[in-house]
């Protein structure tokens, strides 16, 4: 089986495409023919199943991967978790990977049952993601299940090292032993990345680092050069190419850059709004899509 | 509208009972009868739904509250989670709260999500959870729209301080700027609590601190006074009623002891296999549940 670091290199180098679709529903964004009839949570997640799909379709041909965000599927209860397994299940039909953003945590057994049930495509595991975002409190016993589990089936794990948010700061940016939380982190998930490295130069282990500090995603790209990043923040946090610039290894590879509200709900932004609006939605997605990856082209 | 504290506070009061009784069911640890008739997650998940519903009919009139693990509903998919909501809304039927153990985090509006979904029963949420657990790592913009939520239904959230497993060193216990992380995390916490204080005289901001560091727990008690603890690790993990006496106030309030495995499944285990087995596990949990109440009350 291939790892799921090779996978995601080969998908980039075909596509020249380093762009990360984040499927982020919510009801009050949707073009309006796709809103819900009604407001019952069933309702609700029919809307994010069409609405979703057609992202997909859209972003299949242009881009290696997407990430639904669990939030905004479980909010709706059941019906919501329902539509999030078709929705996986459907990116993957189209081609795409999968990383399901959930930043699970807990420990030992506990951990393993998210990382079982979460972790692996194609019938190893429920939800069948290819990649999911883990939160790293708890320490590496808590870790080291999605790790485990991740390496058995081809999958991989995305930690959180260095967030894009501005509170992010208030644990991360603490100095220990001489060095920030967040390079802690960052040491314990490039030696991960080593043990479990695979024929592209990098391992299963991946780290979330924010497109909104450019100086600490150089920084951490010298510290974890086995490590792939999973880039936040792009868009409508204020990230732009030049500030992922460094994410990128030599050989522009090393990270994928989320975007999903620019690219999702672009018929409702400048420049797209009046060229497409909400009835011409997908031709918004995928011109969005197509920009940012002709900016990231440019900096790789 | 009650607060959350006021609620489990009086619940403790009229039951003279701290005990959270988790629900962790695994399919290998079920009693025999309950086991699921074949391997499909539908199956299991039906399984589950039997034995958690059996737990609550022994443990309502003996606890304050349960704390269904997410991790074991989301590991078999949706058909785990309806079972997870239809569990959590018997639990209520019954007149436990509820305590959803999920860990969740996000930034910004995806932490909105994940709290409107889970906190708030009596219809304000899907899931209807009367509190949920929450991991600090993101900061104070991921903790922020769980506390407001929070305090807007009534509702109560755990955050992750110090936990109970021997990993949790890695990070909790980094040295910064003259103290280790959990108390930076810790005086955040308590911070929030004193803002979302009610009547009882704690807040709507409760913590997570594991039974097997005592020292910490008196620590925390004494540097805490208005946030409520959520004590694991008793039991299988090794702590002791004598190891846990420090979580309580002065009045024998103050915290909530969790215990999962050690009730849950106690028909497999010494002194309980013996005397009631598999068949007769529902007495198993009782006695279990009953003996755990008398070693906190000595110690209360």
């Amino acid at each position: 089986m291939q790892s799921f670091a090779d996978r995601l290199y080969a998908a980039i180098k075909r596509l020249r495409s380093p762009v990360l679709v984040g499927l982020d529903p919510r009801v009050e964004s949707l073009p309006e023919g796709l809103r819900p009839q009604g407001s019952s949570p069933a309702e609700q997640a029919a809307a994010y199943d069409r609405f979703c799909r057609g992202v997909i379709d859209v972003a299949a041909p242009l881009v290696p991967a997407v990430k639904p965000q669990a939030a905004f599927f479980e909010q709706l209860g059941p019906a919501g978790m329902n539509v999030l397994a078709g929705v996986i299940g459907y990116a993957q039909s189209k081609g795409l990977l999968v990383v399901l953003d959930g930043k699970r945590n807990d420990i030992g057994s506990t951990a393993t049952a998210y990382a079982r049930g979460m972790l692996g495509a194609g019938g190893q595991s429920v939800w069948g993601a290819d990649a999911a975002t883990v939160s790293p409190y708890l320490g590496d016993d808590s870790l080291r299940p999605f790790i485990d589990v991740a390496v058995e089936r081809g999958a991989g794990i995305f930690v959180l090292v260095k967030t894009s948010n501005p509170g992010g700061k208030m644990l991360q940016d603490l100095v220990a032993d001489g060095k920030p939380l967040y390079r802690h982190v960052a040491e314990y998930v490039e030696r991960q990345a080593v043990e479990t490295i695979s024929q592209c130069g990098y391992g299963a282990v991946g780290a979330v680092v924010g497109a909104t500090y450019p100086e600490q995603l150089a920084e951490l790209r010298a510290a974890m050069p086995h490590t792939t990043f999973l880039v936040p923040g792009f868009g409508s946090q204020g990230g732009t190419a030049r500030d992922v610039a460094a994410a990128f290894d030599s050989q522009g590879r090393g990270a994928v850059v989320n975007n999903s509200r620019g690219i999702i709900f672009a018929h409702a932004a400048k420049p797209y709004a009046e060229r497409f609006g909400s009835a011409r939605w997908q031709e918004a997605v995928e011109a969005a899509t197509r920009e940012m990856i002709e900016q990231l082209r440019a900096v790789m």
